[in-house]
């Protein structure tokens, strides 16, 4: 992997918003991506060029992403350390971060049947039709994820910080890449401990995973290190359960995927549960009658919604969203962290807690 | 990853035979993967004890691997520059690419739909019978794969070694990935260059490879790289011609894989090719019809052997093998490679390019 090119630099205590934060990052990350998207492509088109179709589905997929909300927690976790520290290294282990996502979502669409990924058919669909066969669709996929997969490991391995840093940061990347497989296998045996897979799946590659890379990077003490686990955990299940109130109760537009996908899926969420403790019989049985049918009509994904709502199950979810929060915001009440990193994140919790896609 | 325990060394001129090379390379690597599999059931089985199925036959299949052919190729590469050149890091490498191969075979054998490996049920079909359900057997096979291939980076990512070797280490591993899964892409997609899906898949991570990361651990001159990659090249497209001619004319017992598997897969060999190019009319057509049929009979991949037999392809692939053996052999004579190395290396040519397992 060649060298980036000189870098806009991301910190500095001139990004006053967590909003112009996320701007300075996602321009740093795609800048980066669409340089290693077009070095790979070079590299592929000499050694298979009718290998393609699949680079070039794993990269539409990338580009396509929004938020770049990982790396930005990954930088907002230097900025509470070092300010400004390894901006190359860091501007590579973000891109990874995104390459990371799209190869988990890759390989997890295929598992979940999932035919719209970020508002455009999903890989294994997009492959499927190019190759006129879904198997042969779903093994493109699957290659398509495993070339990602290597992508993001030749960043990390090529990370140039001192020893020890480089120790922790691929400690905790291997962490990270551990548990959400772990996440992802629970959740696809149908496991039936959904704050386990929150944790595992979401949490540790949403929020932890991304902090402890930058904690890495920006050589955080043990302490800092555990001020941002503490403050990860409750913002990684705020985030995990924003997401399904989103799956449940928002549009299309802001989710980029069909209404009510949740329910067709079968989805084990909060609110679902919630939901089946506390309807009358009759509604409960009803409810449980459309959950999980992927032919659900459209009329019947608006009734599951409407079941789901009588339960009480939304309010009391803002209810757990809230008490996350203020649990996220006490645990940065700690001397390890700068204040300048810690009003960004202060900033953050609000962004990703109360958004709307 | 905890580091390894203290080694049984590997290298030393006393080894006087390719076969007694072998065997120490495969007890260090063997105690080396033994350490990693505890230590990651001993971490899964603290956060997701439900995945251990997953793990389990992960760990299986790597330890039911038999020759450790890539590593003792990465040994002899260093013994060629700097014999005993960093052993940890070695023996490291070297369980990384055991665990590599296992992941492709795992993902492979999903792909292929391929039954049966290395004297058992493949991974998926193991996990599917598990699980008592298909797709959840393929889902969970993948993720093994993906665990396996986290584990494989954390090994590399941790590898201390200088900074320079460092670097081509992850280099020569990024790439020997990329282009095993872009071989792996053609071939599932069905590409006609089968020379071309021979030297990316099994040229890149059967020799290259492991003799490049072998280079990377040494330190090697880039005239040894050169003379490694010239002495690769023949012996990978001579190691894959002997696989193609075991699947065809082996036993089952000898393979660990059922008689004609090769046939009944389709599999687009050099014997079949030749087959095909050389048969009468009548003797093609047979040929034909039973060829990618899964559900030919025993006799009909009797006759079809028969066929390729008759057709001189066999014969005409002994003769490849026995050029591309001479070339091995010709590059061998470089002043950049030790003589001790070159001499195991050429041991290494007889026992791959005439085993008959």
């Amino acid at each position: 992997m060649r060298p980036p090119t000189p870098l806009v630099p991301v910190m500095g205590g001139d990004a006053t918003t967590p909003r112009m934060f996320l701007d300075r990052v996602r321009t740093a990350v795609e800048e980066r991506l669409h340089e290693i998207f077009e070095q790979v492509e070079g590299d592929t088109t000499a050694a298979a060029a009718d290998t393609l179709p699949m680079l070039h589905a794993a990269r539409d997929l990338t580009l396509r992403g929004g938020k770049r909300l990982r790396p930005a927690l990954m930088f907002a976790a230097i900025d509470c350390v070092e300010p400004g520290a390894y901006p190359h290294a860091a501007a590579d282990v973000g891109a990874a971060l995104e390459l990371f996502q799209t190869y988990l979502l890759i390989h997890d669409d295929w598992m979940d049947n999932d035919p719209v990924r970020r508002g455009a058919p999903s890989v294994h669909v997009a492959l499927g039709r190019h190759y006129n066969n879904a198997h042969l669709g779903a093994c493109a996929a699957i290659l398509a994820g495993d070339m990602l997969c290597a992508l993001v490991h030749e960043l990390i391995g090529s990370v140039e910080i001192p020893g020890p840093r480089r120790r922790a940061l691929v400690h905790a990347f291997g962490r990270m890449e551990r548990e959400v497989i772990l996440g992802q296998c629970l959740d696809v045996t149908l496991n039936e401990d959904i704050q386990r897979i929150h944790d595992l799946k979401t949490g540790s590659y949403t929020v932890r995973g991304p902090m402890l890379l930058g904690a890495a990077i920006a050589g955080a003490s043990d302490e800092a290190k555990r001020a941002m686990e503490l403050f990860a955990e409750p913002l990684g299940l705020a985030f995990q359960l924003r997401d399904d109130i989103l799956g449940a109760f928002g549009s299309e537009a802001d989710t980029g995927k069909p209404v009510g996908g949740d329910f067709r899926e079968g989805k084990n969420t909060l609110l679902v549960r919630h939901a089946m403790e506390h309807l009358g019989a009759t509604d409960r049985a009803e409810l449980q009658s459309i959950l999980g049918r992927r032919d659900a009509t459209e009329s019947e994904v608006l009734r599951a919604r409407a079941l789901v709502e009588r339960s009480g199950a939304r309010e009391h979810a803002e209810l757990v969203v809230r008490a996350y929060r203020e649990r996220c915001l006490s645990a940065l009440d700690s001397p390890a962290l700068r204040a300048d990193g810690r009003a960004l994140l202060a900033g953050f919790v609000a962004l990703l807690t109360e958004r709307t896609k």
